[in-house]
């Protein structure tokens, strides 16, 4: 039997760090400025509880570009390394020296928000970089070091005469990486990256214009400085407490965030937990166009400040995926699989916390304001709809705000709404009928009819509705939802009482003979109606469970495979007490026909039905009657 | 100055490779089986050229789950290791083998489809693994070795009494992946990765009917026997040459590639390349539904057969994005930033030359079956619409097969209807007009005036057309796209001989007057025009210009920004020489006033605008009529 050790080599593991330490090669500048960060967090912990005797002062990180000499400069004033140290965190790949000091400092260290993790960022400099070096001066009284290394695993190490404090690295940008010489993609990166890291870094300087002098004459042109540009903001909004914040601040931080978005936000929830897991962040909830579009601006997600991804799948509720925002948490883990993520606990509370929140934020602002709230909900409805369709704890709770609005604008919640229909439109067998339309223009003459009758009308008008009305129909008992062109309006809500027919039913037998000569049986279902004399002679009615049906077919509904593929049915309603049923039955076939057909017509347009070819001859035959 | 080597250490770089090697843990069967495919390759190889003394037989890789005792096995009847080899191939961390043998045997071994490259594979083992062993036994005559490692860098190495060829790894499956001890899971993962490589993986048993012996009678039972299970196919259709293939063939790979899809394709381009790059793979031109649906059945990246991803952004060109297929490839660097592979001159290259097959293909089944190839028009013209505004390279090559259907479904290339129309569609500025209509239906009474005229009006109902058409007529001089609706026919194609207007010009006046009274100005311009006394006397037009604006504003057209904001305005052309104009000049006030109203809602209905309670009341108005 032998034992032994398994050997990595550095001549084959170098090679890969280099290619593969991460999909991403731009992430190199991440690393080596979350460095110089921890460099400067560590020398402020220091100096704050006395373990280096220096002046901290108000240090900054400086990212240079010499494009002649094809080198990028990443500088900072932190605490530096001694020769040794050099040694130590850098000649040994993957050594963490910020596991290290946190270990050391455990109990004071908490929460200076150092980044390092690994001992690996600073290799990732080789992804880019054919030689790489650092100049380093430690806080302590110690010679200066200068480390070189061509990305072969030797390296050198002498002295160096740098006396101020801090490490630069400088790095020979790769022919295969000069994009990484250029100040547009530097600063595009720093700002993806860093914008919210909390050193000062600055990247070159702008113009700034001086004070106009007092005594200046009329053409006293401006004159401009040359300051340092500093491209991130040390203090975001989310590292505050809410109660340091305006609405003002909020607003602004949002413009930050998005630069490109005009729109001001509806409202911002402010996520703030330490236990059992440290989250902070702000969420906003943008307004909602109908419109499908690319979703550029989602939601950032930072690790200690320090922007990691905009995919947050996983991490927030998928209904919650249109939201804006930020989050930042050391503790959700980065680098492992999406499956796993969905899997991990720590994560799954972090979604429920967010989906709690947000159902708290939204019961809050109903109750503060429910007028604000309301003037708010069609922006934002279709977050909230879909929230209690795919989230079982978001869906008990938004009973309490989620509302129901009325043709009149009215608002409802559900529970309003029942007690306010529940005395006229319960039907004889005590079913509770909800009438709704989805588009208030298109089914506006089956409005009509439904208001003669005094019945209210919600508009329910999401692309998801369907699927809504089916959950709540099951979880309500004797609840029901009809939309209003579903039936003949007492055939939705039916009472004991039904109107007197002037025709008989021989008569009616008659006329449905009549109308079915001259309409396609197989589009349309004729039916009878003793109705007001003065109602609509023809209308065009969908029954509600097939078109509900066909349409969470569309909308991705499981299970209801097939449906979309049926063919769209009416039932043509005739009202026979109507005039024209009583001309109907008197006229001549001739006549009849022509009728029929111009009833018909005008039904299918109330609809939306009469189209193309048909729609082009009635028209003309309208033209016709009136010239 | 010293000098001096970066030194890796195991203790540190190991729980990296643990925790960080692939982002994606399911990865490490991926691995596994390829270094078993790799370790067959190499013996059929070996076989192959004579070094190897042995029958190289019909071995397979299995795949056993043992869940009581939570283990994964990894069987293969490759070329096996001797104790020095696993000493030099596992204990060397990042040691390919791979590399080695494809060096060694470089003249004969280029074709062998050896996977692996950077000798990392097997240490993915440790991602969802506590302890990993291997068992194995060479070809050559040496006895068999036992490695045991427990994820700590120790491990041991002990001879074994296997006595068939081959390696065997075992995987202790860990507390937080027994995921990976499903039957289900591992199924999935080998269907996902595995399905296409080409050695048989058998995974389980699987029951099969018996034949039914000559002798059964009448009350036979079919009898199962359990047979291998062999998950994938060894020999998928890319890597065969087109010439083997028939049609059948390529209809079968299609839905081996995507079970859940029940239409077939439309046609197949197979794609064979070995310089400059070695490249093969079959895409399908699927139908296409209008609808915007989520994509689930992409084209998917193979890297000698394991399936890598099917994100192939960058690799293939956007407008191709909608097909399906696959592609093998072992020059497209996986691991890289997609901002690399796009600034790649091979993966540049790979899309330049899809580009180009996929135009040569199209440009063949035109010229073979352009009858076959008109009828898959619609279903295609999306894509190809989309590659004209995308890819230069396309634009250039789609005049020879890009269609522009007419309402009568006859086709014509640009060129063609450039011939057919020019003679009576030229106006009298030399300006050759297209009029085109988006929507047969909705505007059928404007396409029935163009066809009265004796013009052609082509069906462009693509959502990007507005962009297309603009490109267009930026490309051809003197060539001008108008919708139907967009003017009166004698105004979209003017002529130098003018119909002659019964009305004086004071007439004209007043009769524009009497209108402007009962039509809000806002809304509408009212345009007096003296066309054909047949005509329809009121018609809504929309100017193209505006309206080409808009559409491109809202499906995302570069610096049409705000367009998309401006209001819908509307010509609203009267007919003076209609008997609704004579009519309207003599009548009362009242009269008047009724008449445009019906005339305008007339109108409005034609253009499908007359909504909610407009609509409303002109069907009750117009069933008072007919009562």
């Amino acid at each position: 039997m032998s034992t032994g050790k398994i050997n990595v080599s550095v001549e084959n593991i170098f090679p890969l760090i280099k290619k593969f330490l991460y999909s991403d090669h731009e992430i190199f500048l991440r690393e080596l400025v979350s460095n110089a960060t921890d460099a400067t967090l560590k020398l402020k912990h220091l100096t704050g509880i006395g373990e280096a005797k220096v002046e901290y002062g108000n240090p900054f990180i400086e990212v240079k570009i010499d494009k002649e000499g094809k080198k990028l400069h990443i500088i900072d004033q932190g605490l530096g390394m001694t020769a040794d140290e050099v040694e130590k965190y850098i000649n040994q790949v993957a050594f963490s020296g910020a596991e290290e000091f946190l270990e050391k400092y455990k109990d004071s260290a908490k929460d200076t928000g150092i980044i390092g993790h690994f001992g690996l960022g600073f290799y990732s400099a080789f992804m880019v970089a054919e030689k790489v070096e650092i100049i380093t001066k430690s806080f302590k009284d110690e010679p200066a070091a200068h480390w070189t290394c061509d990305g072969s695993p030797e390296f050198t190490l002498v002295p160096h005469d740098k006396t101020t404090r801090g490490t630069e690295i400088i790095l020979h940008i790769a022919e295969d990486s000069t994009e990484f010489l250029e100040e547009h993609r530097i600063g595009d990166l720093l700002r993806k990256y860093n914008k919210f890291m909390p050193i000062p870094i600055k990247f070159g300087t702008r113009k700034e214009a001086l004070p106009k002098p007092e005594d200046a004459g009329e053409d006293y042109k401006t004159e401009f400085v040359d300051v340092d540009n500093i491209i991130n903001n040390p203090e975001p909004a989310w590292t505050k407490q809410p109660t340091d914040l305006t609405d003002e601040d909020y607003q602004s931080f949002y413009r930050e965030l998005y630069p490109m978005q005009f729109e001001d936000p509806l409202f911002h929830i402010h996520l703030n937990v330490d236990y059992p897991f440290n989250l902070t962040g702000i969420l906003y909830f943008p307004k909602m166009s109908q419109e499908v579009q690319m979703q550029k601006d989602k939601i950032q997600l930072y690790q200690n400040q320090v922007f990691v991804t905009d995919n947050v799948e996983g991490i927030v509720p998928e209904f919650l995926g249109m939201l804006r925002g930020v989050i930042d948490s050391p503790d959700i883990p980065l680098n492992v699989s999406r499956s796993y993520l969905q899997a991990d606990g720590n994560v799954k509370k972090i979604s429920n916390y967010i989906t709690r929140k947000v159902s708290d934020k939204l019961k809050a602002l109903f109750n503060e304001n429910r007028t604000d709230f309301e003037q708010k909900w069609n922006d934002i409805k279709i977050v909230l709809e879909y929230g209690m369709l795919t989230e079982p704890k978001f869906y008990e709770k938004a009973g309490d705000f989620v509302l129901y609005p009325t043709i009149e604008d009215k608002f409802y919640t559900l529970s309003e709404l029942k007690e306010s229909v529940k005395d006229i439109q319960t039907d004889k067998n005590g079913k509770l009928v909800v009438l709704y339309t989805s588009n208030k223009e298109q089914q506006h003459s089956y409005i009509d009819i439904a208001k003669e009758k005094g019945y209210q009308v919600v508009v329910l008008d999401s692309p998801i509705v369907s699927h809504l009305i089916q959950k709540l129909e099951a979880d309500n008992e004797n609840l029901t939802f009809a939309r209003v062109d579903a039936d003949h309006i007492d055939k939705l809500i039916q009472k004991e009482d039904s109107t007197l027919s002037k025709l008989s039913d021989e008569e009616k037998e008659q006329l449905k003979g009549v109308i079915e000569n001259f309409v396609p049986k197989a589009n349309y279902t004729v039916q009878i109606e003793a109705m007001d004399s003065n109602s609509t002679p023809f209308i065009l009615t969908q029954p509600e469970f097939m078109r509900r049906m066909k349409e969470m077919s569309q909308t991705g509904g499981g299970g209801m495979m097939g449906f979309g593929n049926f063919p769209e049915m009416y039932n043509l309603v005739i009202n026979s007490n109507s005039d024209l049923a009583a001309t109907l039955l008197k006229a001549e076939a001739n006549a009849q026909e022509e009728l029929v057909k111009q009833a018909l017509d005008l039904a299918k347009i109330s609809q939306g039905l009469l189209k193309g070819e048909e729609l082009t001859a009635f028209v003309k035959r309208s033209f016709e009657r009136i010239k």
